[in-house]
C-alpha cells in the first residue's frame, strides 16, 4: 500500500485570485521567495500555477474562446514560453519546479479535465495507444465556461493511456500537486466520476506523489465516499471571493462536509482572498484591490477554515502582505488546530450564533464562537454540550492571552461578522 | 403584411424514418414520383430531405462524431455530391428542387441549429459581415447528440447575417420548407428562443415563402405564444416511432397543445411511421421492417393526428406501400377534418376511454372515440357534452357508411388500441 | 335520463360578501325584492343564504369555535329561529323559500361537508339507518377553518343514508341550489371525491332539481372530468375579493379550466364583489365599503366572467346599488355571451396583453382585449388568429356602439387594468 | 441552572410493542419485577406505560374513535380503574409509581399532545386559570390517527397553565419519564414547536426531574437544535417493528442525526422489538409472536443502537425472555459503548458495507462493520481512516474474545444482515 499523501490539510499559494489566467514566471518566483522567507516554518509549502499557462496571450481572468494553445504532438498542452521563458526547448515546467524545490517548497499546477479540442480536430495520436484523439473525445462533454477541451470518454480504449501520458509528463517535470478543473461539479453534467477515476489511476502509475485537488464546487455530498477514496481535496462551493455573502455560505457547507474530513482527504473551502488581490483578475467586475473583508471577517474565515481543517491556499500577492495579513498566516496556536485536532464539528447554529468545536490530540478542547449578524451580540455555550465539568482554563488564541477560568458556561461578546477562538484546558 | 404560410397543416414525406442520415438522390426521386402519381390530389405536397446531407459517408441513423463535412468558404454546408450527384459544380439542391417542382410538389430539407465547428476552428468569414465564425459561435452551446455544430450567440454582431446567408442560399436553391433541429428542445439547454428569432427573421428577408418546422420536442408549452408567432410547426415530443407507448403519450400532448392549433401554426405530432420503414435507419435497435403498428393502431394514429390537426409527414418508403397503407392516406372524408375543422379538442378522458371532437366548417360535428386499453370496451358519449339535441345522422368515416341515427347518446364497441371516427349531422 | 340542470351558467345573489356568517331573514328578503324588481328579466334568479344559518349568535365573517348549533334529533342542522323567524315550529327554510318562489326566483343555501361534531359527541341516530353518528364520522377529516363538523367516511354503512336524509329535508323545504363547502379543496386533504359522490347521489334520489355548487377552490384541474360529471359548478380559486391581485390570478385559472366549460357544468370564478360590500363581513381586515375595484377593473371582471362563461353571483347588498353597478348587470349584449357563446378561450397572453375570444351561436365572433399592466397600452390581434378574412363589422359591447369596420387586424388602446369587448360580424 | 437529566441514553421497558393500548397493572408489575431481578445492574431502569391508560375498554393496538375517557373536572385524564385497580379513589398512578420505585426503578408514562375533545365539548375549567377548555383548544389541530384530543393553541392565555396542571399532577404521582405523542411529527402539521415549548416549561416548573421523550418520528433534522434544547429524546422514524426494512432505514437516520447526540439529548431509534411480542398488539396485521428478527439482525440492531447512543427501550414481555434475548441486554462490554463513548459516527457506507466508529473515554476505539446485503461478504477498513498506526489489539465484543492483532487494516467476513463489533486498543 502506498504512503498516504496530504496527511494534514495542504497549505500554499495559488495564482488565480491575483493574476487570473495570466501569471508569469517572474511572479511565481516572487511568491516562492516570499513563502520560503516568511511562511515555510509555519507549514506553508505549495506554489501553484493556475489555469491557461499554455495560452500565450492570456490576460485578466476572462477566457478567450477558441484560441490556439501550445501543445505537443500527442495532444498534451505545454507552458507558453512567452510567459514562462524557462520552458523553452520543450523543458516544460521542469526548470520552474526545480527552482521551487530548491527553496524547500513544492510545485503545483492546474489542468482542465479532457483533451484539447484542437487535438481532436487535428486528430493527434494518443501516446502509448493505437488510437487517436477523435476516438477518446466525448461527443458532448464540454466545459460550460471554457472552450479549450472536450471531455474524455472513460469507456473508450485509449482513455486511460491518454491520462497516463499527461501525468507521466508532469512527474518528469517534478510536479507535486495537481488541481483538476471542470471535474467536481459541472452546471451541465454534475460530477465527472469516470474521469476522476482515470486521473486517480494515472497518478497511481506515474511514480511520483502528487496531491490531487478537484474543482470547481459544489462537489456533491452524496459522492463523499467516492471523493475521499479518489482525491485529496475537493471544492465545496463555486468560486469564493472576498464577499461576506460567500463566507456565510461556507458555514453550512462545512457543517455538511464535516464527516468527510480526515487523514489524506480534505473538503476544500477554497482560496483565502486576503492581502493584495486581483492585480489582473477581473472576476465579478472587481479589479486591483486590497481584500474587501474586514479584519473581523478575516479572522472569522481563518477560524472557520482551521476549525473545519480545510486546506489553506493564500490568494493574494504575497510580497505585498502587510503586517496584519502576515500575522494571520503565522499564528502557531491557531494553525496547530489545522494539523493536530480531531472531532471537528459545528456544535450548534442558533440564528446568527454559530459555535464550532474540536478536540486537540493533547486533550484540550477548541471552541470558536461566531456572530453572523450585523450587530454585536453575546454568544454563550453550556459546557454540558462539550461534556466538560469543573473549572476550565480559557485561552484566547487570536489574542494569545489567558482569560479568567470558567465553570459550566463560556460567554463572549462577539462583534458583527466576527468570532472568538478559545482553547479550554483542565 | 406577408401572406400566411401553411394555412392548413403541411402534408408530405420525410426521409428520416426510412433512411436515417443517408438518403440518396435516387431515393428522393422515387418518393417524389410516387407522391405525384398517387397522393397529390389528396393534399400531399412536401418532399423533405432529413439530416446529414452534407456528410459524404453517412450511413444508417447513427452519427459519426467529429467527421469532416462539405462546406463552402462562408461556413455554409453543401450537399454531398457523392450522395446527390446533381449538386455537382456548386449547384447545391437547386437541381433536385427543380425536379420536385416539375412534379407539382414542394421541396424541403433539414438543418441543424448553429455554425459548423469546422468553420469555427478554421475561422471562416461570415458572408455579408465583417466578423468571422469564431466571433459568433456560442462558447458552450452544443447539441447533445451530434458534434457537427456550435450554436450561434444571438447577441453577437454577425449572428443575423450568418443566418441570412444560409436562407438566402436556400431561397436560391428553391427550398420551400426547412426543418431546423436541436432548437425546440435540448436536454442541455431547453428552448433556443434567440436562434428561433434569428431563423424567423432570416426567412422573412430571403424573398421566398419557406415553411419553418422546429425539432426536436418536447417544445415547452409555456412558450406556445412565442412558437406560434415565429414558426409554422414544432414538435410536441422527442422522436416518435411505431410503438404503442409512443402513441399513447401523444394523447396527453395533443390535449395540452390544442389551444395553440390554428391558421399558420401547427403543433406537430411527428412523422407517421407507416409502411416500409427503417431500410437504413437503426433507431432503437430496430431495422428494416413493415410498421409494427397494428391496423387498429394505425387508424388510431391517423384519427388523432387529423382530429388534432397535426402536420402529416409520411415516414415509410412510399413506392413499397400496400393497398391498406395507401388507403389510410387517401380517405378524403378523414383528411377533410385536417383542413376544414375547428374547435378541435379532447372531450374527455376517463381511464382508457378518450373522446375527441371538432366542428366542421359546414356545421357537422366530428367525434372520435378511442380505447387505450388492452381489452375491447364500450365507449359512450352523452350528446349533452356536445350540446347536440334531437336526432342526429351518424356516419362512420373510416368505414364510409351511415349508421342508425342517434338521440341523446352515441355508443360504440371499440377494439383494444382502436377507435371509431364519426361525423354527426342534423 | 334526468333533465339537465343549469343549462347556462347560474346567475344570482349570495349573502357572504356582504353579511359573512350573519345574514338575517329581512336582509334576504330585501335582496329578493330588488332582484325581482330590477334583474329578473336579464336572467338573474338565485337567492343564496351562505354559511352558519344554524348558529344563533353568528356575527361578522369570523367563525366562533366549538359553539352549539341548532340541530334536530337526526343530527341535521336547522335555521336559527333567532335570525330566521319564519323557521319557527320546525318549518326550516320552507317559508322563506316559498317567498322567494312567489317572486319568480329560486332559493339556495350553503352547507358544510360532513356531520356536526355535536351530533357525533351525542351520538345521534342517522335517519333511515341503523347506525349512529359516531359510526359514520371520519376519524380525522375536519375542516381547517371551521369547527362545526366532522367529515363523513364514505366507506361506512349509513353514510349515504345520512346525506340522503339531508337532501330529502332540503327538497321538502323547496331548495333549488346547494353550495357545499370544505369539499372541492382542503388545505389538509385535497379534493373530497367520496363525499362529492355521496352528495351527487343524494340529490339524484331527493326528487327535486337542485343545482350543486362546490367550494372552496382551487378545485384540482386533474379532477375536471369527475367534477363535470358530479357537480354543476365548482370554484377555481380560494375566496375572491375586490383586489386586483385576485382578479389577475383568474386569467390563468380561466385559461386552464376552459376545456371543462359546457352544458350543465361550469367552473366558477366566484362571487362578484361589487357595489356595497362587507356590511358585517370582516374578511382580510376590511369592512364596510363600496367595492375597491375601479370601473375599469369592474368591466374587466365582468368581461372575463362572461367570456369564460362563469356563473355570476353578485356579492353586494343590492338595494344599495348605484346606476353604474346596475348597468354592469343589465347589459344584454354582454350577458348574451354567457348564455349563447361557445369555443370560449384565451387567444393569447403576451406579457400584460391578454385576448379572449368566443363564437356566438349566430355566427358572430367575440373578442375581448385586456391590459393587465399599470400603463395604458395598445393591444392588437391579427384576425388570422381567428381565421377571419375580409372586412368585419366591429361593435363595442360595453359602449354599445359600432366602430369603423376592420380588415386583417383589430387594434385598441386599452387603459391600465381595463379591457375592450368587441363583437365582429361579417 | 438545573441539573442535567438523562446524562446517558435512557434504558427501560415500554408496554406498546407487547400490549398496544391495553396494558394492565398486573402486566406492568410483572415486567417491573423482571427488570429489578435481571437487568437493573446493567443500567436498565425505566418502566413505561404507553397510550390509552385512561380508556377503560381499550384492547389490541387499534384506536376506538370518539369513545368516552376517564377525566377529572379540570380536563385531565386519569388511569382507568378497571385496568389499574390501584388508581381507585382518585389516586392516579401514584400507587403504581410507588411500587416501581420500591424496586429501585423509575416510572414513566405516555400522553397525547393537547386537551381531550370531551373537555372542550363540555368546556371544563383550566386549573389555575380563568379560562375554559374551549378557549385554549386549537381550532384545527387534531391527531391524524387518534380522536381523543384537540391540540392546544400556544398563543392563548391559559395554555401554559393547562400543561402546568398536567405536569403538577404527574409530579405528585411520582412520574419520572413522559413520552409525549403526536408532537414530534404529524403527517398533517409537521413539528409542533409551540407545544414542545409549553411541555418543556411545564416540566421546569413542576418540581420533579422528568425525562421528556417526543413521538412519533421522523422528527425534522432541521429542528435538531430546538429539539436538543427542549427534550431529552425524540424519535427519528415512524413506528419501528421487527422487519429488516425498518432496520435498514435506521442506518441513514443515525448518520443524519449523529451531530445531535450528547449529554442530556438523545435522538431515539425507537423500541427494541425483541423476545415475546404483540401479545395484544395487532400492528401491521401481525399478532402474538417471537421477534421476527434473525439473531444476526438482533445483533445488528443492538450494535447500531449502542454505537449511535440511542435510548434502549425493550418492547417484548420480559418474563418470557429466553437466554439469548437476555444475553443481548446484559453484555457489559457492548453496553459500555452506550454510556462511555464519544465521537460516534458512520465511518463510511459503500453499497452494502457500512462501518461505524466511536472513541472510548479511556482511549480505545470502537469499530462496527455491518453487511446490509443478502450475501455473506468481507468488509475491511484502512486504519488510516481512524488515524490509527502501528499494531492494535483487537477484541470481538459480542463473542467476548481477543482476535490476532492487526496493523494497517481490519477485515472481517460478515454474514448477511449481520455485523461484527470490535474494540481496538494500542
Amino acid at each position: 500500500m502506498s504512503a498516504i499523501i496530504a496527511k494534514t490539510p495542504p497549505m500554499g499559494w495559488n495564482s488565480w485570485d491575483c493574476f487570473g489566467t495570466s501569471v508569469t514566471e517572474a511572479e511565481v518566483i516572487a511568491n516562492t521567495d516570499y513563502m520560503a522567507a516568511h511562511l515555510k516554518p509555519y507549514g506553508w509549502e505549495y506554489i501553484i500555477v493556475d489555469i491557461q499557462w499554455y495560452e500565450p496571450d492570456a490576460e485578466s481572468s476572462h477566457y478567450r474562446p477558441f484560441v490556439p494553445l501550445e501543445m505537443d504532438e500527442y495532444g498534451r498542452l505545454l507552458p507558453s514560453v512567452k510567459r514562462f521563458p524557462s520552458a523553452a526547448e520543450g523543458k516544460g515546467f521542469k526548470p520552474l519546479a526545480d527552482y521551487v524545490h530548491s527553496q524547500g517548497l513544492k510545485f503545483g499546477m492546474h489542468i482542465m479535465r479532457g483533451i484539447p479540442r484542437q487535438a481532436v480536430h487535428s486528430d493527434t495520436q494518443v501516446l502509448g495507444s493505437a488510437v487517436t484523439a477523435r476516438k477518446i473525445a466525448h461527443t458532448n462533454s464540454i466545459c460550460p465556461w471554457n472552450t479549450d477541451m472536450y471531455g474524455v470518454n472513460p469507456n473508450k480504449p485509449g482513455a486511460q493511456e491518454y491520462y497516463n501520458s499527461l501525468f507521466n509528463l508532469y512527474a518528469e517535470w517534478g510536479v507535486d500537486f495537481i488541481k483538476v478543473d471542470d471535474i467536481a461539479q459541472s452546471k451541465l453534467y454534475g460530477y465527472h466520476k469516470g474521469e476522476v477515476e482515470l486521473v486517480h489511476k494515472a497518478i497511481g502509475q506515474c511514480g511520483r506523489d502528487i496531491v490531487l485537488s478537484l474543482s470547481p464546487g459544489p462537489a456533491p455530498v452524496e459522492e463523499g465516499d467516492h471523493l475521499r477514496k479518489h482525491a485529496n481535496m475537493w471544492r465545496m462551493t463555486d468560486d469564493y471571493w472576498d464577499d461576506w455573502k460567500d463566507l456565510i455560505v461556507m458555514f453550512d457547507k462545512c457543517h455538511s462536509w464535516a464527516p468527510y474530513v480526515g487523514l489524506g482527504h480534505w473538503p476544500d473551502a477554497d482560496m483565502l482572498p486576503l492581502g493584495h488581490l486581483a492585480i489582473r483578475s477581473r472576476e465579478r467586475n472587481a479589479g486591483n484591490r486590497l481584500t474587501r473583508f474586514t479584519k473581523d471577517e478575516q479572522r472569522t474565515m481563518m477560524t472557520l477554515w482551521c476549525m473545519f481543517r480545510s486546506p489553506l491556499m493564500f490568494g493574494g500577492h504575497m510580497p505585498d502582505n502587510d503586517e496584519w495579513t502576515l500575522s494571520l498566516l503565522t499564528n502557531e496556536e491557531v494553525l496547530r488546530i489545522l494539523s493536530h485536532s480531531y472531532w471537528n464539528r459545528q456544535l450548534f447554529r442558533d440564528g446568527d450564533r454559530v459555535a464550532w468545536t474540536a478536540k486537540d490530540e493533547g486533550g484540550d478542547v477548541y471552541l470558536a464562537l461566531f456572530n453572523l449578524g450585523s450587530e454585536e451580540i453575546s454568544v454563550s455555550v453550556d459546557l454540558d454540550l462539550l461534556e466538560l465539568t469543573g473549572s476550565m482554563e480559557l485561552r484566547d488564541l487570536w489574542e494569545q492571552k489567558y482569560l479568567p477560568a470558567v465553570i459550566g458556561r463560556v460567554e463572549a461578546v462577539v462583534p458583527s461578522h466576527g468570532c472568538v477562538l478559545y482553547k479550554l484546558s483542565q
